[in-house]
């Protein structure tokens, strides 16, 4: 569902925006709402491909998709701008679509201009919708969860007595959710009319056609099996859509519009007409190519300037900004390629082996295994609790599964499926991608530091997360080889420059760490690349500034720990600082605090725990690092203070 | 879903069951395959009867009007008896049908016959399934997990390259829970003739009738529009449910029989035949009365009788058994009526309060406030995501939505939507009834142990657990009147013998816990009704026992610890026991560790932690708690362990 920059080192010197004043001249010089709103749709085009360009990634595919009808939407019926004083209400399930709904609303000054500018940054537009945001009224972006939020609305203007409408869109590869089917039936039993879901039926999910992920089959006749009023329209012609949002006006029943759509629309070569059934769709997230860029400029201003010819206006007038391409040199350890070899390997050395994904094919590295193992793939579709206790029914069968999706939908989504099968004592492996407070650009419903405490309450589990290529590749082997127990694999999915080489790992002793640099004035634990090189450099910063020599662990047993290594290691320490890229609570720095309390280490050694206290901020990796105190200033002042407290209260 | 006994302090010197030689005689008494299958349900009613009034508790209802069909497939397809290499399987989704499936292996010599003596007994029959008993093949009673889970054994058999058919029992309610629906797509695609799904459609869930809890609509149709061949038939007449197997045979698609039976099929006042909308049906769960149950075995032998005598055979004969009813006579704290008065307090003083329930309204004690505020009462049915999300969508619109179900449904079923919630930081409260590993009847899908680990790493979430009815009026009163925060109440739901008389709590102060009982010789801390009862009996032991003055503290604070205090109360301590009625992992003892630590507070403090470590065992309260060493005399014991070990170090 989320990921990364596709022109990773692209420099892209202009940027284009259509400034508000623009905005206004042309939707002014057209009478007719239905064809200001395709214009207006054109013009957010433009300005989605702005914010996403600045900001390296985000949702072009999917916000062009929808973009007519919210532009419609906010022109006719959404919004404050039509004085009611509750006008209608819209909101995004699927949130990928942010940008498309940041773009009309600066378009219509709903919000400032120069948030433009703030795509994925500290106190810019979140990656996905947040209600600090004004206009936006519910947080999503994890899949599934729109519709009920809006009966939670609804159930409320009832109870106050007030009336509104609420339209809901969702994307279709989001229908897989069991939640959006659980939401159904209420909303029907409640009569909820002021209810319109409009599915942006664009065919396409994360990465190939819907169709071929796991198909919806007839979508009208199962909304109508639900009890619900079903229409259909094309979603790029906003006249029939009109029509559509008529119709549902005097329906006493809620209202579902499948609005066929096209992903990337408004751009030739981002509308997915030539994709075969395996490939993979180039666009759902991610920044364009300096090339794909300006042909996209050029494509939607012909677009704009053929309908503004049409009713004799001037063509459109496109701001040009400079662009401050960011580009690392550095080399950088990527955990997901070495999971990919890994899990390949696995799957030719043992054949009970099955995988299983659920539409994160590319994002997880499971590409290798597929195209060797097709017979053992099985690729669930959005999906993860049915994916988790189908692995469950292969692991009583005797296979091996290995289940796959980004760790913060696969730990809280099926977390009551991952304990059904732990109850069953099978083995099941677990991976969870795009751990951690990074990427940070994506926003909260996507940074997954709960995790660890999740999967550390599933009896008989032993949870990892490797720094390295290498230590990934180590990590699976013994994960597939070297235990009995349920594994959870916890991967860092974006590229880290550590900073630092990798000692050789020789051994790899479950509740043990490595020492990565040695150092007497104190210790600082932590696991991953993310933490563990912001650690090496806090490390570097303390020699460098104080003189004060900080051994740096990497512990990556995130749930186990060999006591009595733990006291040796820090039998000459006086100082240890525990690192988590997760929330304290629950966190491995828990873990090692309780481990040493019970073990009587304590008296002479000063513990401080460093990680996340709250819902963890979007911007860029260096913005989230440092507003929560993880990166490498924050955590040589973090050790400082331990070492000053401690000594306050020692004299 | 789980309910207590309902003849509580009910005397039953007798109790009925059939033998095995008996059934045999019966069985080959008759011809007709169909009509065996009629009278083996009769008989396995009985034995059902028995098993269910010998462990007090367990779901009447829901096996009974299964139990037709259930006895037809494993005379005519299931299991190793027809001879097959690989024949067909069965299992039940829905799971509470547990006792009829036992009586029916009991009947069919697959499980011993004494076993029908431990229903619910530690290594008898778990309250639900668990593969751990022979011709189990899955743990099930959490809903919607099964069809899953067939898919998994489906695939696991098509890469083996083996062929067997699987029928999957649901209830009607279980298909309000989304993961069904999200199960049925895949099942669908990939051509799933092996399976079959069974509905039980009696029409009653927990504690309404299914139309009027949720209503599931044009069910034929919902199934078809998902892909799937679909039969109904009465799950009563053998005739007709064979017919319906047939058909299945020759699906190419995965099928549905939708089996409409009647809930508590076979005793006329088991039938819910008169009951309103919104009465409760009374069999869901719990053993029967005396007078109950003798007029069920006479209509049950009645019935089986009238099919003998119609093949010439003699009447059944019954052995006896003598029943040891248990009475508890001590008086005993109980949480949920004192919960239910607070709420209604609260309701009153605030009218922003809406209550979100899900198919639990009984056990969740949530009538009075239904009954006096039926506009602020929403039913979601058995479909927690839906309901946490509603609760965000109402806090948005500015209400104070408070959310119910058992713990070990709300808690991980529904945590990222709780998550989400969280994001928006709005206030909502959850509250988890029968939490804890007690009643340990039901087995571990019931037993919640893990909720506070996956509570504690939601920001901003404060949990609590009070032992006592004084004390749950007041947590409820400062949850709804004293804090910004989201919050978790975990309740314990059996009434629990305190064994001391709880002192007056004049002050409920953050992050404190009170002293129920002082000493000097060490200190336990605890929570909840369940462990403080077996620490302050612990201590006591330890008092007549060794002398030891041991002090036992009251800590209803899940995750929130007010150090200063903690410290100073500890001062003159040099033994700390934390018990957790929970996993270790995630529970309240790490953190009260944790704290100690970072505060330089050990060195001279002996701390140990004692809670559950494994998947929790079923069997009677006693018999669960003294398994995971929960019990006062464990606990005397592990006091005594950390004393020794302690001073062991020590010299």
């Amino acid at each position: 569902m989320e990921g990364f920059p596709l022109g990773d080192e692209a420099h892209m010197p202009n940027l284009n925006a259509v400034l508000p004043s623009e905005i206004d001249r042309i939707l002014s010089s057209v009478n007719d709402t239905n064809k200001r709103a395709t214009l207006l749709a054109t013009m957010c085009r433009i300005n989605t491909l702005y914010m996403i360009a600045r900001a390296g990634s985000g949702h072009i595919g999917s916000s062009f998709s929808c973009l007519d009808m919210v532009a419609w939407l906010y022109l006719n019926r959404v919004g404050p701008i039509h004085g009611k004083t509750l006008p209608d209400l819209f909101f995004s399930s699927k949130g990928h679509d942010a940008p498309a709904l940041y773009s009309v609303l600066i378009a219509l000054k709903l919000l400032p201009f120069e948030k433009i500018h703030s795509l994925r940054r500290l106190d810019g537009l979140p990656g996905h919708p947040d209600i600090s945001i004004p206009h936006i009224s519910t947080n999503t972006g994890s899949l599934g969860m729109g519709i009920s939020k809006a009966k939670g609305l609804i159930q409320a203007n009832r109870i106050s007595g007030t009336k509104q409408n609420i339209f809901v869109m969702t994307g279709d590869g989001e229908l897989q959710e069991g939640q959006i089917w659980e939401s159904l039936m209420g909303a029907t039993n409640a009569g909820m009319h002021e209810l319109t879901v409009i599915v942006d039926h664009n065919k396409i999910q994360s990465d190939h056609w819907v169709s071929s992920t796991s198909d919806l089959g007839r979508l009208d006749e199962r909304f109508k099996s639900f009890g619900w009023n079903v229409l259909r329209c094309d979603g790029h012609d906003t006249g029939q859509f009109s029509l559509a949002v008529k119709e549902t006006d005097t329906s006493d029943k809620p209202s579902v519009i499948i609005a066929d759509t096209i992903k990337g629309f408004g751009v030739s070569y981002l509308q997915p007409t030539e994709l075969g059934d395996r490939d993979f769709y180039q666009f759902h997230s991610g920044a364009l190519s300096q090339d794909n860029y300006a042909q996209a400029i050029e494509e939607l201003c012909e677009s704009a300037n053929k309908q503004l010819k049409n009713s004799g206006s001037l063509p459109l007038n496109l701001e040009t900004y400079e662009h401050e391409a960011s580009s690392s040199l550095s080399p950088r350890e990527n955990l997901i390629p070495a999971y990919s070899e890994a899990l390949l390997k696995g799957g030719q050395e043992n054949k009970n082996i099955v995988v299983l994904d659920a539409d994160l094919v590319l994002d997880c590295g499971l590409v290798p295994f597929r195209e060797t193992f097709p017979e053992r793939y099985i690729e669930c579709g959005i999906a993860e609790m049915d994916m988790v206790s189908q692995a469950g029914g292969l692991a009583l069968a005797g296979k091996l599964p290995i289940v796959h999706s980004f760790a913060c939908f696969l730990t809280p989504r099926a977390n009551e499926q991952i304990y059904n099968n732990a109850s069953e004592r099978t083995k099941v492996i677990y991976v969870g991608g795009l751990a951690g407070v990074l990427p940070a650009g994506p926003g909260h419903s996507h940074q997954s530091v709960r995790d660890i405490a999740l999967m550390s309450c599933i009896p008989n589990l032993i949870a990892i997360e490797p720094h390295s290529a290498e230590e990934t590749k180590i990590a699976v082997n013994w994960m597939l080889n070297h235990t009995d127990q349920i594994c959870y694999l916890r991967l860092t999915s974006i590229p880290v420059s550590l900073g630092f080489t990798s000692p050789e790992i020789d051994s790899f002793t479950p509740g043990q760490g490595t020492i990565i640099r040695d150092g007497t004035d104190g210790t600082i634990l932590a696991y991953g690349p993310v933490m563990l090189a912001e650690a090496v450099a806090a490390a570097q910063l303390l020699e460098h500034n104080q003189d004060l020599k900080v051994r740096v662990i990497n512990f990556p047993w995130l749930n186990l720990i060999d006591s009595e290594w733990l006291c040796e290691i820090l039998n000459d320490t006086s100082y240890l600082m525990t690192v988590d890229n997760h929330y304290l609570s629950g966190g491995v720095g828990e873990r090692v605090a309780t481990t040493l309390m019970e073990n009587g280490l304590s008296g002479s050694l000063g513990v401080k725990r460093v990680g996340i206290n709250e819902v963890p901020v979007c911007g860029t990796n260096e913005e989230a690092l440092s507003f929560h105190g993880l990166d490498r200033d924050s955590l040589s002042k973090s050790f400082l203070e331990l070492r000053n407290d401690r000594k306050q209260n020692q004299f």
